[in-house]
């Protein structure tokens, strides 16, 4: 099925697919490391994606306790829910609204042989 | 200015930024190594993403000379111009059809200091 991988460039700040992911494994697992780790992320970079969040918006997205054994735990607050929130909604509209055009441009691509022959990224 | 970028996944090919740029370059151009010198992009790698789409598609996409000094010429087909406008389309329904919910989350961010501090990717 063919889907949209959509980011959204601010002034400043951007916010995509990934940090999306990022944040519905960390509402998931309660961890940082956890949801990074799923994700085939460094510890260290799962953190610097979280604190660039938690500082490109008014209100932190995730809460975090750090230290102890396991690394204290994670979630989304409010505004984290209601950010991810948004972003399924533009993703779902930006479907809608572009259904037709992409059926159309779906109908110019060749065949496929059987089996997935997707590229990386 | 907020702005979305969007990559079509199909079943075995995508379609994004990336690839909607090299064509408009070689347009403007006529020239795959230079579209993809204008975008820091090695002659090898532009070579290998024509060649990519021209297999994903029906019809190639780009059309060219190779060989000669200079490395022959390239030119968009009928087919590389309505992908393109296509996605142009899509691009345009996206950002249309999103406006109001990306505005509600812009009003989520912090406000910037002077300065753009945009993050890579």
């Amino acid at each position: 099925m063919t889907t949209l991988k959509l980011r959204i460039v601010f002034d400043g700040a951007m916010f995509g697919p990934g940090k999306a992911e990022l944040l519905t494994r960390i509402g998931e697992t309660g961890s940082i490391a956890a949801a990074g780790r799923d994700m085939g992320m460094s510890y260290k970079r799962a953190w610097m994606l979280v604190e660039e969040m938690n500082g490109a918006f008014l209100h932190p997205l995730v809460s975090s306790a750090r230290g102890g054994r396991g690394g204290g735990g994670a979630q989304l607050t409010e505004a984290g829910k209601e950010v991810l929130a948004l972003y399924h909604d533009i993703l779902s509209r930006a479907h809608t609204a572009t259904a037709d055009a992409v059926t159309e441009l779906e109908g110019m691509l060749r065949a496929l042989p059987d089996g997935d022959m997707s590229e990386g990224k």
